[in-house]
């Protein structure tokens, strides 16, 4: 099989770009281990940035996200028994997020390439990427039982963190960064609506806890809880029981004056581990690195979506531009231009995933510190408009 | 003797509280251990906020200052061998510095205390705060080759960290907050103008230099050069010779383009440890804590003498209030009132201080992330305004 570009991967990167280079008439095809109802309901984080809605309004991906997404326009952050709310188009000149699953923008995308687009292959394991430095790339992958090869001009490694296309990049070319965080949320889903109408960010000296929502379900009217807890790494979710989870979750976001979560039914729990990761470079010859493939944020202020979005526009835009006039410029900037974003956006949930956590190691001069920050931001214009920008996200260039 | 306010420590807290009671008409007794000469020649950073500045214009300090200190009305952050300036009156409604010594407030203030104002006991060396928590305080102390007692109705303790105000609370009551920092400063005075109009704080693989400078001394008519360089701490001064040190300050502070920094003899050279910490309460009873008494900043930022100055401008102001009106409520407020600025200022100090200089133990994450965080500041105005709404100083409620 011959394409102009390889996409590797059906998550939101690989999905996106296969519809922006449909649009554009360049044709693509997506290799996707997993099968379909998979990639369907795998849960992320839902909250897109204004800069991510767009782009998926201007790809014509946006009609279900704006009938289903919730538009937010704050968060509060709670502290010290009280709340401060951070209100973002006064902050960002009009910029606002939506609530709305990234599982869900899979299936819109999914639709959508089905619909009007080449080909999307489940079951189809990408095995290696060949040649990537030269003008003649290949993707060996495994499909029904063969091992088939895709000759390419381009390739979009958008397979994640466990993906196999990074492996293509020379080890003597790479460079990675890490940090490992000294805790995990343990998250659950839970069938009540919300307590509160907007996400509730709490630092506790208990430590963190997250009041998030999921948009309602087909049928329903309300939205449902999307609750999280910091627990050690490595914990198990089943050692925490619901009534724990709920007495804990109480404890954390506890106001003077205010009234315990209402509790329903827990229908999903699972742990998330937290790391922050970057690969240097993320373009190597005709290979492109996108999303998961390329960096990891930790789930604080929800930024791995969109990071992956912002990739994909970018690398789209570049591949277009070369075809349209012949100019590399888009291609050869790709590494660089993406890892400005990303750099700013692994500080943005670094510095919001340890202002609002509690460190295992932090002394109490660290806490105080951190008790600072956040009466600075809910005190100061510039100090929460920075919070404010950050977490809606810098517009696409 | 008796007085009113009994005053430990002849730095900038003591003598200008001195200053803001003469001129209220509240008599006091200030004790300093040192001769006066050691105290006029002690050096220290010299940045005066903008309300430090009004502060001592308003107390009739300000006349020399105003001659001499230099305005600054922004600083430039050197990195990747380019420079960013921080303009400060567009980005805080107008605010801006005054480079001036604080060694030369000492002198103004000292003069006018000798001019217009009560006892100031030079030599006198506080050996102990009785009674602290009763109406009728006492302070023991030695003078003249004898032991002496100043009885009064207050006691500020102005005596800097390592004075003896302090453990008059009791330590159950008590508590300290500290960060050490894995490195110090070796600062010179060197005999040669600025090479750069504006204070430069350049971060550098190799570590963390800040280009200052002090106003001419009487009689001469160009600034002189006030230099640091990052070093390990327990650095000797004497082991780097004067070529290494200008060898690796232009190492530190190079730009593309950029020429190599005038040399000058140096006049002087000191390693300046690095330290945080914050006692709690600033208040037991009817003693005070003012200044470095009650809180450490490391040198970034220069927040020292600006804390020191806002705790007695709200401590005069609570003392002035309870004489006229009765109401203790500024005394009962002192401590928190001065907490809440003072943990603000440790967050400006600490978050300069890491995001300049290079920690031994930093990983390459590390060192990515706070490069993300200068860009930050060098790309979006509300991160810039942050900064420089900190570094001027928020003004005195």
């Amino acid at each position: 099989m011959r394409t102009t570009v390889a996409i590797i991967g059906a998550g939101p990167a690989g999905l996106l770009l296969a519809r922006l280079l449909d649009e554009a008439g360049i044709d693509s095809v997506v290799l996707e281990s997993r099968d379909r109802a998979h990639v369907e309901q795998r849960q992320r984080v839902g909250i897109l940035e204004q800069s991510t809605a767009d782009a998926l309004r201007a790809a014509g991906a946006g009609a279900r996200m704006d009938r289903e997404g919730l538009p937010h326009t704050g968060i509060e952050l709670r502290f010290d028994r009280r709340g401060h709310r951070v209100d973002f188009p006064s902050r960002t000149g009009g910029r606002s997020v939506l609530v709305y699953a990234q599982t869900e923008v899979c299936k819109d995308l999914i639709a959508l390439r089905f619909r009007t687009g080449g080909p999307l292959l489940f079951g189809a394991r990408a095995l290696a990427v060949e040649d990537a430095d030269t003008d003649r790339p290949r993707v060996r992958y495994h499909h029904g039982g063969r091992e088939e090869v895709l000759e390419c001009s381009y390739v979009a490694g958008c397979d994640g963190y466990w993906g196999i296309s990074r492996a293509a990049v020379p080890p003597a070319l790479a460079r990675t960064y890490e940090r490992t965080w000294p805790y995990a949320w343990l998250g659950i889903l839970a069938d009540v609506p919300p307590s509160h109408h907007e996400l509730v960010y709490a630092r506790h000296d208990r430590g963190f806890a997250l009041l998030s929502m999921r948009p309602p379900a087909e049928g329903a009217d309300a939205p449902v809880s999307r609750l999280y807890l910091q627990v050690p790494p490595g914990t198990e979710a089943a050692s925490w029981s619901d009534t724990e989870i709920w007495d804990e979750l109480d404890r954390r976001v506890e106001t003077d004056g205010g009234r315990p979560l209402e509790r329903g039914a827990i229908t999903a729990k699972a742990v998330t581990p937290m790391r922050s990761w970057v690969h240097e470079p993320m373009r190597h010859g005709r290979l492109f690195l996108a999303g998961d493939a390329a960096h990891i944020v930790p789930p604080t202020g929800a930024k791995g979506l969109n990071l992956a979005v912002g990739d994909v526009v970018t690398l789209a835009r570049a591949l277009i531009t070369h075809r349209d006039t012949g100019d590399p410029a888009g291609i050869d900037a790709y590494s660089a231009d993406c890892l400005r974003r990303v750099w700013g956006a692994e500080h943005f949930s670094y510095a919001m995933t340890d202002l609002l956590h509690r460190h295992p190691d932090a002394t109490p001069f660290d806490d105080r510190l951190r008790r600072a920050r956040i009466d600075r931001i809910a005190t100061c214009a510039a100090a929460e408009t920075d919070l404010a920008e950050g977490y809606t996200g810098v517009p696409f260039p």
